[in-house]
């Protein structure tokens, strides 16, 4: 098949670059200077992904859209769901499936990575990618584009905001970062190479996904809220609470408390190595 | 040597009976219910080390002071350290090290883990603790009882706040952790260990930390700030601010990120490796 990627020049298309190419499939990666071309070099593609920044991914659909076969199928990238799968269906007429990858571009391989699904219209393609990911390795979360963001408010938008309140406060207290680590048990070692890890990566990119997902207003407002009632059992030191809490937590979170001592352990033996 | 854990029976103590007969000595675990004999079991060790939970380390320093050898060195491995090497200097005349092994006993060796060691009264034991830590790799920070305090206020108190705060989030979501999990990125797979690894502990234990930590009033005002200025810049959409907190923060870390993007990177493909 012909895939061509918008945005391919840039390391995350790059990356599904060379997984579909492994597959046998002919990839096209079509970047801003293609631009005026891109009528003729999409007419002819069975698949056409759009792997561009997410604060003009939905300009791009909607330039792109008119352009491609509508038997192909169209599929984003994007950090969100809700608006540029909405997009997507309202520019092409054709099949249109969101994904989102769970990871960046500097992973070893897709292998054993989660990629999110959102159906949106059609099947055939939408078969063709899960059975594509699933054969190698790669574990597909099917979800509306709704559930997706709803998700991501917490599983990216709140770690984010975690790793930068960690990064403002040291800053604030003026700790300087190699003492820190010093202090540092594994845990939180992996705090700072997380906080190292964020700030070396475009801030674009996190303002975008931040900023888009219509959902973090209650998640964060739920963040701030949670973090005041704790240090308040903390700082009033009442213990009965605290070990409420405690227990409260082991029960609601029993079914993965194992794995989660062994994965944790996993992990730690990996910070300490050295 | 003759040394002694008061406390020898717990997990910690056993890792540290382990650790100090590879070295030659003679250990000692003494337990509750050796309480009537402590007078005659201490008065002949050349090493006393107070392992018992946070709650009663100073009750029990207190009562083994008098008992001890006023040539011995006497040391606790307490998660704070202002108040219980305070209690040993007034219990005890002899020497004195305070210690913060900034790990779990769950751990496969003390190869590369840091401990922190507070001098208090004397020479000779700091220098043969520290010897001894050095050349089996072990990592001493040196520091005031005041220092460690303060940083284990961030690097301890405000990352099992941290932990607290995202466990209590996604219960009070009524989210089901084994499908959070299925839209996690690694890093939040990561957080999501360490949630299922805190709470398979002991609350009294947290509780003690959280509790006993004279810095932390401070530094969980400046996390509730940080918390609220940043939901701030999300919510309203401050782009600009946004970017330049990333700049900042991104400068301030300068020394570590490259080390950071190594060490997440390797952390990434073992969260991933199935």
């Amino acid at each position: 098949m012909k895939i061509s990627i918008v945005g391919g020049n840039g390391p995350m298309g790059a990356l599904f670059k060379g997984f579909f190419e492994k597959e046998g499939h002919t990839v096209q990666p079509l970047g801003r200077k293609d631009e005026d071309f891109y009528k003729e070099r999409l007419c002819d593609s069975d698949v056409v992904i759009v792997s561009v920044p997410i604060s003009v991914t939905n300009e791009v659909i909607r330039k792109i859209g008119p352009f491609i076969d509508p038997d192909s199928l169209l599929m984003d990238m994007t950090s969100i769901k809700v608006s540029p799968v909405g997009e997507m269906l309202k520019a092409f007429p054709g099949e249109v499936v969101g994904t989102h990858p769970l990871f960046g571009p500097s992973i070893d391989g897709l292998s054993g990575q989660i990629v999110v699904i959102t159906p949106a219209r059609g099947e055939k393609g939408l078969l063709w990618l899960t059975d594509t990911y699933k054969r190698n390795n790669v574990k597909v979360t099917l979800a509306t584009p709704e559930e997706h963001d709803r998700f991501m408010a917490l599983t990216q938008c709140v770690r984010t905001l975690n790793t930068m309140v960690l990064s403002k406060l040291i800053m604030d207290n003026h700790l300087d970062p190699k003492t820190v680590l010093e202090y540092s048990t594994p845990i939180f070692k992996a705090e700072m190479w997380w906080v190292g890890r964020l700030f070396s990566q475009d801030p674009e990119l996190y303002a975008g996904i931040q900023m888009n997902n219509n959902m973090i207003g209650s998640i964060f407002n739920d963040y701030l809220a949670a973090g005041k009632e704790l240090v308040d059992i903390i700082t009033r030191k009442n213990k009965r609470k605290f070990s409420e809490f405690f227990k409260e937590s082991a029960d609601y979170y029993k079914e993965i408390l194992d794995e989660a001592q062994i994965r944790s352990n996993e992990m730690i033996n990996e910070i300490t190595r050295e």
